[in-house]
């Protein structure tokens, strides 16, 4: 199979590094333009530390150079509200675009005002856009032009939730959601809250009364069940790199069917693991890899309490939009992803 | 004022580390005896890195040696079950006791075997006992002769809960308390999944379907309010060594007072902490104080989230049994106990 | 090309699990065999948090278990003294092994006793290891029945060291190695002082007068270079999992020199990076990949310092077994291994 | 004794935290005002999330706002350059003043210009200035007006060096020194390089050729022991925020007796412990103390390994400033202080 040339804008945040190690070592993909906003005409190298081979010595584009014809793909990790013209753009280009940002997760220009606070410069691109939740959306993502990759927060979420809402196990008036994320996921910004002496040893609740995530979780969560969703959304950020775990206060009826349940939705799910029942997941369990482990534990017939764990920058960010790059290329959807993490 | 001799048993884990850090500070207590169960004949610089001054050169004693006479508290930081032996011989030797265990925690011995699966050996001294959250039981601490501290998770979930089940305020059907401690709170037994490659980068839920502490937050958060409570009470470990945050997911009426009510309770107590509304503290904020921060965020008239952090190993251990000892010898209550936190 | 099976011998350690994840991911081996000397009988994914896919549904056996005839190779992952006596039935069973521990690293039987205090069961067999520094002994791993996998601290010290050494431009009495090591070195042994808190926050020498890796690098800097060489040698212990990083405090002539020197020695290894002038490496760059980050500063005509990193449990352990395997069979030798890092 | 009012400078950095922290537990100082550079205007307790107690609620004033005139002692804790003048200023008012920047503890002009590549506003002060490293220059700390606290290097270097050096016992021509740090030293700024995910599990050298602490370190060790000094200096910042560790590499005569030397030096100093011989301390092991310790390990007769610990921001900033204010004031030396650390 031919190799597929690659663009990835923003490629030296935490996100854009993990996209590029995940193509380095991708079979069918390779890069042909990385895009960096400040840091233009540095090599690659210079800025990631963990770069090696030749991707070591390519030279940072600015931000608005011209994508090269021969380009096939563009990965956008951009902040929102800045990716949506890098999307157009490349979109009218002719290319196909894996976004990774915010700015086409939601099915209506309200819904995005509402949760990021800001006109869209491109609504009309909404009704296009395929939500890549894999598990969910397979189909829809292999004709895409343009997937917006969903969030690490409703892509913890979701996986668990989504098919106990489709069977009307769940009281959907009492879905608590307390997440607890990593620090890679607040991005790679140079700011006072996000220094190591101000992380390490510590833990915070953040992001009330409403995470700008709580809108995507009850959308799709409505949206892939047909029932009309709520949630009460706490995340929390926690002294380590990468991970988040997402622990579900539920109520609903018939919890002993519940294991049971997921266990089927997912037995032929490469990167979805439903462990035993009682059994537990921990982040270091899917650190450096592509999977969402989903533990449950049921406390009476009407009380339950599950717990999903994946890594923020794979499954929550550059791994789903790999996966989601491979069902658009007709590749093995698990191509160039890990299912084994890297542990300890 | 005299100097008060004491003793510790259980002096070689954390929390008896900290108890000899606190006792060498303060001004009217000194170390008479160190009790170790199996290190016993060492010297407490050479088990305890963290020692220096004159107590580095104590040697440690065997866990049954008899307690000199002239010492008037013990400290018992066992564990539960080994504790009550310990407390009986040194009530019967004259002595006070503050029990950093969980074996005089609760007010029948139903409960107590519920919680811990164990018969009791002493269940007659229950009723003596005074349960030693000091903010809500500083008058029967100041008679007491035997003090049960409380443990970690329920100071950091009855402080800010009782104020408002006291005032009739929540719906005591739906508390969810999700907890997130330090990896101190585990103890210091050689244990493969406390090492150091375990916990480090990763967070995870355990102790379910209940947690032996949801028996003794509810029957506490009942006795303190008079109401009858129940908990969905899910802890979590995280990569820090000290430190704990409970999330409270709660509904109720009226929350809009709910800052206030607060605010209010604990205008006048050293301790404990109410941010204005609307700002979360951190376990930094409070790591190396006796403090309690306490954080809550409107979400409905109906909803809230509270958020408070402790040291685990202070307002949830030593710290506590220290503010315990100075009501007990009517010493100042805030005496050889800090405000402000060892940050970062 | 056909799929290789291969058999773990001590495969829940932090090695044996950094083994299966490699050779998951590997095109041409495949897993036959987990052995596992106290956890035989569990399945893989109830010891491993991190296992994914079929894996972690194979049952681990028990350390004495019989290997099947199909078995072509075999990674021996256990400590040094238990190593040896699977070493050589693996060996006499007609397949090929590499062994991870120190067994057949020394050349002499004096120099094993004296480094690890023991006497060795098969010391017949030194003569036909082959010590599996691959960038210095590649041709004689391609024939090899027995590698004898090399430490880390010797890894990280010679690649920087040996090229200098061959040039004549070291001062050989002069060699001071001071090593930082993540935690995970030190395996996955239920001991008190691995425990999360008293590691975390902490840093410490240890192995002092003369860790046993001493011998180990002064016999290979010798045999590579052919000059007699001495090392100071002083470990550290850091507060992370992953990595080591190694400062040479070294003099010697023409110090100017040296970078090009080690430019041009290691400008076709696909393994070894030598950064420019003046920069320096950190381990975060190299976690996850089988990279040797090389930094070099002069600081006078006759002194220079140089810092070199890896993953221990990479090219300091699981990742140069499997590149020694590779070279042993033929296969290219940077199948399945990382050179981009798993970063941040 | 009466209460004496002081203002810190450089309030809300981490070692003017750590300032507040001393002076708020201090039984004869109090805090009367609080400089911030650029967070004026805001409440101490919005900045500093440790704060608790009335000094949270102290508003933080300009950095040129004046000092009211019964303020009786400054710390400055600001950068090199920006503290020289508001020492200057500070003096001329008719206080003392504890400067923990570098701006005085050089003793020429040309030394300072040569480490910090700058012009000095007030040169003039250099005779004035005392080194406050305690333990060796006590009696001209008691007189001071202008103490230059010490740096963290040069102090968990001297400790153990000068002892040695006063003796004869060190080759003064091969004294290697490789510091391992917290990340707190590198202070409070908003930079990249020190976010949580570019620190967290990753170590690496820094400052090289020439860190500008190498300079002071030469200067005093030349300056207390008569002798010409020099040293090869290396640091190296770890994912940890607290806690240095400084490696001597050392040649010499009779290291059989260094030991005894530096345990008879360091008899009656409560803020250093000299470990047994053989026993190697760690940063944990002070954390939150003022304490050094210090261990030995003789290598061969010319040969020996030093190992010194401290807390970065204690013994190395805010500890030892207080050390040297309570010297001023004819306080009890040890008064504030911690011996015992805060462990784990």
């Amino acid at each position: 199979m031919k190799q597929i040339p690659v663009a990835i804008l923003g490629a030296t945040g935490y996100t854009g590094a993990e996209l590029i190690r995940l193509i380095e070592a991708h079979p069918h993909f390779e890069i042909a333009h990385l895009g960096a906003h400040s840091q233009a005409g540095k090599f690659a190298g210079e800025v990631l530390p963990g770069c090696g081979g030749d991707v070591a010595g390519m030279e940072l584009k600015a931000a608005d150079a011209r994508l090269a014809d021969n380009i096939e793909l563009v990965f956008t990790a951009l902040p929102h509200g800045a990716a949506a013209g890098s999307v157009y753009s490349a979109l009218a280009a002719g290319k196909k675009v894996v976004d990774l940002s915010a700015d086409f997760r939601h099915k209506t220009h309200e819904t995005y005002r509402a949760a990021y606070g800001v006109e869209h410069p491109h609504p009309e691109l909404f009704n296009e856009a395929v939500y890549g939740l894999c598990e969910f959306n397979r189909e829809a993502a292999k004709s895409a032009r343009l997937i917006a990759n969903p969030g690490c927060y409703p892509t913890s979420t979701l996986l668990p939730l989504v098919p106990l809402l489709e069977k009307g196990l769940l009281d959907s008036s009492s879905i608590i959601v307390d997440s607890k994320s990593g620090t890679s996921g607040a991005g790679r910004s140079a700011k006072t809250d996000l220094l190591y002496c101000e992380i390490n040893e510590s833990v915070k609740a953040y992001g009330l009364p409403r995470h700008r995530h709580a809108w995507e979780m009850e959308e799709w969560a409505s949206g892939f069940s047909g029932a009309e969703i709520s949630v009460r959304f706490v995340p929390h950020i926690l002294p380590m790199t990468r991970g988040m775990l997402t622990t579900l206060h539920l109520s609903g009826k018939d919890t002993g069917s519940w294991h049971a349940a997921l266990m089927q939705r997912y037995e032929d799910e490469p990167f979805v693991k439903v462990l035993p029942e009682g059994v537990l997941p921990s982040t270091a369990g899917v650190s450096g890899s592509n999977r969402c482990d989903i533990g449950i534990c049921q406390l009476s017939d009407s009380e339950a309490v599950i717990v999903s764990c994946i890594d923020n920058l794979l499954k929550g960010a550059a791994g789903q939009a790999m996966q989601n790059a491979n069902l658009m290329f007709s590749i093995e959807e698990t191509e160039g992803l890990a299912i084994h993490a890297l542990w300890p």
